[in-house]
């Protein structure tokens, strides 16, 4: 099959942010543009309501790379157990032309504290990154993981888990 | 200066599980064994107390295969986000000699449902493949994250959050 | 020395399109966001005046996925030496939100074929992707290539290699 | 084909060490374990008679990391050839808990020199390493290499090349 | 099918440098040689008649190193981009024995600049490295680039843009 | 330090084969040629006398490619363990302008059948592909291998050991 300048195109519209988190991905991955086949890069536009959330998630096989287009956002990352027992935060807030990374496997968010919509565009150094939201997998896998294990990890009783586990949880990518 | 045989070599005694989790893993990568520099493998030994737990964490740069020496573990991993929004989990219970993978950067636990000790060998394909507990890194880091964010991602109230960013996360690696 | 959450952050402006080309890169790379070190992606944001041009070039170390935010670009890459000796054109004209991929090596360009300026930004998955303007590295390295070599090249005769050799080569990164 | 828990998974029982070299290698790589896939890891069970050895041999694509989970062991590998025109042999004694590394493509070997049975444990840093006994391979390929070949290399006459040549070569793997 | 030796052979004549370049590479990648596949490199023989030229041109997927096996060779490649705006030219005469490297991704070519014909044994890190002959990939595409995109690039006239464009160009590859 | 083209650069005569071997291999790695540094790739000059033989060896890090120069050679690579327990042979005679390929961390030889000398050039898929003259490293290496070890993996008695532990081992390479 004859290969054609379609195969290296995508066009991406705005992100309906009319959800719980308000907030939307929309990724171009191999998934959605073939042409990145082997390439070993990703890109997604981001939208945000005012206080919408894109939650602390982890792009298991990506560093990304942000670019804010319109708005104001508090973003931050944490870094794997430290020697002392730590995990480390970095938090920035980006405002119209900031650029920031999220190293590979570490969980991220980014939160629109500004008064309107915002806008990024991220960058993903894989052609399918993977995204994985903390909370939805943790209390809203299928099927649910064992509320002793989660009771016992998050140091909460399990009447707490099984609710958290009974929410519904939105994915919003 | 002159490598010896040293440089590949490391002893490793069973870990003391008496702590909140009744687990401890005793890693060997390259910050304990020079040798595995730009070798791309490591290794780890990991005790457990009855019911002891190695808690929901992910190695952002590495694929873990673990085998049962002593006990019987209820094992699992979850999926990033698939298609329809779900993450699946995948579960088995292990026994002596029983071999299990969990692919890179992926959500995973162990859990000891035996009636004695449990002891597992992991291996990693990285020399660091790093360890991010993911209960520690999301309500116990330092600074900690915004409650409204925690809150809103977890559908739990800001109470719930900083009660829970006031308990001592322990870290087991 | 402590990282900080500055190492992974950069402020992108405007470039200043008033040059030959009216075109600038701006870009986020390793040399400009040290925290990208090791990461793999690396990212610029690309401005054009009206019929601003990018001129064909190539990235050695990178593939280029870029996402129109203002204005409209007329872009394309050409092909290896196919089996029949053709290098095939690939072209496309790109709208805000339209997302196009120039795989590794090939040379590429962008015109801005709309009536006001544009904007684009571009990601590369290298933390160093190198460019390589085309005109520039052939008519106007330093020293220059022996006008034989050009002459037989480009079937071209020696006064005007001579006379593409004297010009000015600007080069907009 | 959906993915289960079982793709994931393998059972791995001692082997039958009554052979010539007295010791057998279990392998879970991506051959019996198919979940290992793109995964760039794989693990083996070594069981060792007393006197039982696993000969010198090659993993062309993996680097080895072992831990002795019962009995003694005298294991060592061998440099590639240094600029003195020697090949550098390091050697070590390891009991329970001993871990050592053997660097990819190195010529190495185990011998049990305790008085009962030995166990380990290794992993190789690809999905599929490979095995290369080397007296297997050198004096029990099909077909034979040519004996001059042979005898100009070992520096030894073509009679005893022969008769090397007509013995069984037992695979521990 | 069972693999052969024959897979992993390929033999070479001496190329036909009856051509408007005086030069011919003959390839022996993946694509002529199935025994490379996934092993990272290939091999070229490169004739040249006197005064003959192996233009400019880009490995897009590879590092070339080559060594003169007959004759006296003027070669050749610029760098990317400097921070002063440059392009550097490096550039050696190469007689019978000597070797030289060309960067991955950089142009470079080869002229025969001694009295006789020239040979040349080149090398490439990839099992198909790719080859862009820069004049014919700029003015000879399938279709053509737009002649404002050249005339603004290579600081030319359009007549002079559309007589190149015009012009049949050969590729010795 | 300013980078020149003489750090690209190497030149290399035929090598001496007045040795026990009748062959010499004249390497142009990261270690002779600075400039060849992260790009992946080296080459070598193999000469043979008559009768001369590059013994059996394994480049750990790196497949092979050659192509004959002048003269005939006998080469051969054997396979790594197969599910039969064998390791398959393959041999070719390889006359002038023929391409062979030796697979990574495959034992491979070259012994000159030809009447006068021969003549090959290599190319390694890596700076410093490592070289491993089985031979020498097996009987040769410094401290010695336990003869025990040698004995029980050749079926040789412990004399013949010995015997062979004492000879000089000379490195072609």
């Amino acid at each position: 099959m004859l290969v054609v300048a379609e195969d290296f195109f995508k066009h991406v519209d705005a992100g309906n942010t009319t959800n719980k988190l308000g907030s939307k991905v929309t990724p171009v991955s191999v998934n959605e543009l073939f042409g990145l086949n082997t390439l070993g890069i990703s890109l997604a536009r981001i939208d945000f309501a005012p206080r919408g959330l894109n939650p602390p998630h982890i792009h298991p096989r990506g560093t990304e790379i942000v670019i804010v287009i319109e708005g104001t956002l508090h973003v931050g990352f944490v870094t794997s157990n430290q020697n002392n027992g730590q995990n480390r935060l970095f938090t920035k807030v980006l405002n119209k032309g900031d650029v920031f990374v999220f190293p590979i496997g570490l969980p991220h968010f980014q939160l629109n504290v500004g008064y309107g919509n915002a806008v990024a565009i991220a960058a993903l150094s894989s052609q399918n990154a993977g995204v994985i939201t903390i909370a939805n997998a943790v209390f809203g896998s299928t099927p649910p993981i064992s509320d002793e294990i989660l009771a016992k990890a998050f140091q909460i009783d399990k009447n707490t888990i099984d609710y958290l586990q009974n929410q519904f949880w939105y994915d919003n990518n």
